[in-house]
């Protein structure tokens, strides 16, 4: 991919007495040598990230990406990410992106006492979505393997947090392309809709959407959050609620929502057709672009 | 660690036409930046392993690593690796260690197009395992979150295979610690016990040795194998079957297997005492420390 940019940090944990970013990440090329073999994300996955969707340099969401970092952090048993420097950072790399829709990776691997660099971003251009935003996407479900209450008593499944460890949601995604579909939502051994391998669910029943509930081992979306945002400023009723997989077929309408491609409608689940909200997903998508 | 060694090498698929290890692999120090940040291991631990001991610079279990690796790729449809590049690559690194006990990591991420590396092989010295060894280990049981059936069933969660998204069996030690213990037994939501999260689990009830049924999601060990044969060359009855977790407080002895810590025998599980045979350890480890 062209135009990419790449900062290279060293850890930056809450203690950090450096005051600035400059004091501690510098730029590379995307494409170069960056990491030794030793490193923890290389050797098993073991480090955290945040995808960030840029517009116009200006990185969306910021707030709760960095929050929501925080929190895998503190799942992982990482040290504090030092905030402050990763904002700005994250700025500093956003002015270095292109303008129009482009994004950021942040990732933090688990330090090793020997390591220089435990903490990156990356920077890159993003494809074209506005066909899936306009006229939809087709999804499988596919089981997830676990309970719908597994997390809370199982904080070792890791399953609030976004770890680097994401083969298994690509597996799902290469699975859903066999079957000729575009994306997937993963559904619990018990019978509850929960999320896609990248993306948050959001379904219309009357004039009421409603998410999965996050507590139930589900990523708290930030897209989700920003969507969310928008139907109560538009007065329109959004909540949290457990989902039986059954109901995802009597949603009068459904969209897959991440940081990147945004909200989009879903036109099929498991072969059978959902008629998709054009007027709405505009609106949605428009809200979700939105410097804000 | 001091001794390293690392390999570097381009995509090695079986219809790769260049006939060395030579054509394709090359030394690098293990502590050099080697990989860009859009690796795909880096960036989401989509890659494969396998992990060999190595002693007085003899590869053990060669062919079952280089079965496994290809048997993960295929899982994860991934190029198939050429093995017999791998195998010179695994014996040439090998001739680089230190004598005495030590270790080389496989690992394939999948490739990018845009990529030179996306395979390479990293060795390091071990601790001294001796204590492990001889005086056991004390291990907890934990959920995995998972049916013992599931594999078959989902083959997008990956299960059989070996893959860098180690996360979770990270995060699993992790919690062994803080309850004081040295290691896990994962156990199925249908209360099964399944493996280790980096060793596979050896029961002995009266005369008969028994290992959880790799089929049941269960990585097939390599040392487990090498138990077997021993097993089975001196006349023990060895068998795979399902166990139910409660039979692990009733075995007469346990071990946890893997390929550098070899048989470690359980001294406690979730705080109940287990007698440990200590003759036996020691010619199980004997047995799988000669070369073979």
């Amino acid at each position: 991919m062209a135009q990419q940019c790449a900062l290279l940090v060293t850890p930056v944990a809450a203690n950090d007495v450096r005051e600035s970013y400059r004091d501690t990440f510098r730029f590379t090329a995307p494409d170069a040598a960056a990491l030794p073999l030793t490193n923890n994300a290389v050797q098993r996955g073991d480090g955290i990230f945040e995808t960030i969707g840029v517009f116009d340099q200006h990185p969306h969401q910021l707030e709760e990406h960095l929050q929501r970092l925080a929190n895998s952090a503190q799942i992982m048993d990482l040290p504090e990410p030092n905030l402050a420097q990763w904002r700005e950072a994250v700025i500093a790399a956003s002015r270095e992106l292109p303008m129009g829709e482009t994004m950021l990776k942040l990732a933090i691997s688990r330090p090793l006492a020997s390591e220089a660099d435990s903490a990156w971003i990356l920077g890159s251009q993003v494809p074209d979505f506005s066909d899936a935003r306009q006229n939809g996407i087709s999804v499988v479900t596919l089981e997830r393997g676990v309970a719908s209450d597994a997390g809370p008593q199982a904080p070792w499944l890791l399953l609030g947090a976004k770890t680097l460890s994401y083969a298994m949601n690509m597996a799902a995604l290469r699975e859903a392309a066999r079957r000729g579909a575009d994306d997937v939502i993963f559904v619990s051994t018990d019978g509850y809709a929960l999320e896609g391998p990248t993306s948050s669910l959001l379904l219309r029943f009357g004039d009421t959407f409603v998410t999965p509930a996050p507590q139930a081992g589900i990523l708290h979306g930030t897209t989700q959050l920003s969507a969310f945002d928008f139907l109560k400023q538009t007065s329109r009723n959004a909540e949290y609620r457990l989902v039986r997989s059954e109901e995802l077929f009597d949603a009068d309408a459904a969209w897959l929502l991440s940081s990147v491609r945004q909200a989009s409608p879903i036109r099929s689940i498991d072969g059978r057709a959902k008629a998709i909200d054009r007027e709405l997903s505009a609106e949605l998508n428009k809200h979700l672009l939105a410097p804000g």
